[in-house]
């Protein structure tokens, strides 16, 4: 069903984790990188802050495209489409930071994302991962869905105590306070997918 | 009269399925494509989430030009408008998105909609087809209209028991988990009109 | 007076009517079509359903240039500017579609509108006409304007049981189901004004 | 004081009449063409209706450019300003569109105004003359301010018998029912001011 | 302290006065001209009048360049800013007009504004100066404030008569018309920067 | 911890102070400059007040671009993203001014911000440094996260007698009234990173 961990690892697809009134939820964020001329769409019913989230994950990706391995024009080249499923549902917060760069660095590179991750966090234009609320609710859904690992601030350290322990035998948590942590345990190391920035060359030496 | 199964296939138009308070409606979805430069107009008094299914359905056919045999620029080259008639009534949720992707495609590749099959599911960008509600109205409503098929989520398997079993007789629901499955079951083999990308440069020859 | 019908065919103006809670009541349609780039302009005080229905107009008169004896790059060299005199009273509703649609037409081939028709229906991006509402006193106002004819929406042929004798007399009611029964009724023959094509390419040659 | 009749002809600046709940008042309508690159740009505190008076009387000066021997480009050549005084002092409706069009026309072509004429009128695009309301204070105001002709709609002629006679012997009332009649009267022969169209063609020849 | 009279002649800085509920206020009004592409931005939290008004003063300046000594193209080759500091407190009205046009004129012409001058009053495309209200708290404020000379509409100057001797003694009131006047008054005549269009030019030769 | 005064001194990353009703806040300012077009994007739920404080920060940096060794078409061959983390708190006022040019001039040049310094003070487009409130809050919330030096406005330093003896001691208070006195205390002199300037030159070269 929907919702639960894929069965394949995806490119350009990440799981985040959300808090609602009811309980947490399993986020999948989904970006399409098409050859285009730097349009940046965002669609789901997201909130102005996740939106404003969502152009701090796109400036830090340029910001760090060489280190990255990606056309440091990736933006110009291409129209980049993200999409958080379950389009009636409003979303909101900050805390999608992580996930949004991690799946925009995923289709962009080509490389996948471990199928058996999740994760949370604020991400700054610097990388940074600032801390989150709920999670204890964000933990308990990325356990029912059957996630084997969860990234999380480290500035949220301390609120691990409150996880209980069933959860915390099937689920490593991975405090971190950089990106740089976060892609080195989500991005899997091949490449999958022709990366962007090549595809779009592709496209012009065809035309 | 308007709102009835067609009599026969057509290109560029699409049988969505809504919900509203007083019943299923059925819904025309209505797609031209123009030459032109890029532009995509949405009506039909559609709400937010609405535009933005369309949106996803938009980048979804973007993602997927090469292996539907559509120009890959097709959407720098065209003017894309997509219309619900019935204007006044006001339309929006995520359901009508396989409906969208599936008139758009039509209209750009030439190939008509059966014109017995009626569907209802949200589209991810990577073409996932999402649960959506109101299925057992959504099934009344193109029992009443004459559709002969219906495509709906595989997520709303289950609710197919709740359909009365003269619906069922007369219709054959055919659950659907991708966008491949749902054109594979609307769009008939055969080009009817010629696609879009060749319309345009058939455009761009005689300048 | 102003609202009457006109004592000479008309390029570029044609007669829709409209429900009002005091009656029914004759609404102008102007456009004009000058040279320049692509700018459409609304006016008249529209509400959205009307700025809709427009847009749906004018995409299908692109759709059609071809069989209408349209450049189909018209949309491109000339602004085109719909206006609907009165400014200060609201009008909505999808009901004027095709008289937008026909006074568009006249305006770009310069054939005029018979100055003896009114008319209300919906369109359709492919040129269908959908029922309306409030037939009877749009048909009443119709009489009272000295109009002989009027086109209504096949879908609405039962409502003529309402319209008195008096009125059935007096006008002829003309029930069609697609724009080109719309044109062949409304539009005269003969060009009487330079269509908007020609005088475009004038404009490039004289530059 | 400002308000008063002027002391000379000005071009681009014609005087309308509006109706407010304290009676009624003058209103200076002041137009400026500027070479540029076809910005409109309306200031005063004007309502919706009254900026789509203002476009709809642009269309019509654009529409009848060759006839008023204006540059037929002019809306491309030049950015147009529309401004009208008293900016604190909110302002709507439609009966200046006969006013904001001779302001316009005398602007592009450097014809003066009479300095001696107020006037009151909506405009269509084919230039007709619509009816206004508020004839009697709108009077009053023109007389008390010293003007000796105004122009009303022919459909409001019937309302000069509202008007005191004081007033009917010291203003010239002159019925018009299209802009042809309204320019014949407003604007002087000679030509004040290098018309917009040549002083644009200068500036392009030294560039 | 920061509203006090200046302790030497500005270029791009002009005084103007405000009316508040708790007295009246200086209010300085600083533009910046920059190399640019013609994009005008204004800051201060300015309500919608005062905005208009700077678009006044704007189109007023463009439409005198010529006379003033300013490159007719001006506001192609440049950005132009205009703040009105302590961002905070909101401001509104039309009675800034004269300051606007002034400080925006220093500041394209180089020529600096006299440190003892500050001026009221709403300018026309034309130029006219119209009346505003509150000069006696503007007054006070002026007086308090150190300034010397204060510029007031011609029309406002039956209001002297409720100015405290006092300042009458201490402040020179100067009654204008026009904006010739202003200028007149306000700016001094030796160049102290390069005006913005020399300086735009240097730019383009260094290219 | 998140908040805390930098172990490092850091390019394009300044500390601001924030009055709260719960009391003062740091503020971390980060600035990116990405090769780009010129567009300018301001996130972290800003007012409008702040958004404007950015604009003349931003407009400031351009007049001065010169003498601070900056390209003056910085502003063209970049996109400048400038973010406040912490995306879900509301910020806004005019006080964060001197740091959001300090951040960006830092970003432009690549010479790093002091660790040690935190700042408070309104921008004006020529550069004065204008009042703010709340600095006794403000002066508590930079000793608790350990900054060692605060630029305040010499109009406020008056508000230093308010300031416990304890934080006195800890702190070095700077008043300062101009943007030439924040930026020679807060910016290191040896440049850190190459200058976005030097950075987009080699873009251009390697194209
Ligand atoms: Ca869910
Ligand atoms: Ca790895
Ligand atoms: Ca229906
Ligand atoms: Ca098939
Ligand atoms: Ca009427
Ligand atoms: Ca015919
Ligand atoms: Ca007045
Ligand atoms: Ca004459
Ligand atoms: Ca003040
Ligand atoms: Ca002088
Ligand atoms: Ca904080
Ligand atoms: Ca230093």
């Amino acid at each position: 069903r929907y919702g639960l961990a894929e069965a394949e690892d995806q490119v350009g697809s990440a799981t985040g984790l959300a808090w609602t009134e009811v309980g947490g939820e399993t986020l999948t964020i989904e970006v399409s990188v098409l050859p285009g001329s730097g349009k940046l769409t965002l669609t789901g019913k997201l909130g102005d802050v996740m939106k404003e989230s969502a152009q701090a994950a796109f400036s830090y990706t340029r910001s760090r495209a060489e280190q990255l391995g990606i056309d440091g024009q990736f933006h110009e080249k291409n129209d980049v489409h993200i999409h958080i499923p379950e389009g009636a549902v409003p979303k909101d917060g900050p805390s999608a930071g992580i996930t949004l760069a991690t799946a925009l660095i995923s289709a962009l590179t080509g490389r996948a994302i471990s199928k058996d991750i999740a994760m949370t966090g604020e991400i700054t234009l610097r990388g940074r991962v600032l801390p989150i609320g709920g999670l204890k609710e964000k933990s308990l859904a990325a356990h029912r869905a059957g996630y084997k690992k969860v990234l999380l601030p480290a500035d949220n350290e301390r609120d691990l105590r409150d996880i209980p322990d069933s959860v915390k035998e099937a689920i490593q948590f991975v405090p971190v306070s950089h990106m740089d942590q976060v892609l080195e345990h989500a991005l899997l190391d091949e490449v999958m997918l022709p990366p962007a920035a090549e595809a779009s060359e592709i496209r012009i030496e065809t035309h």
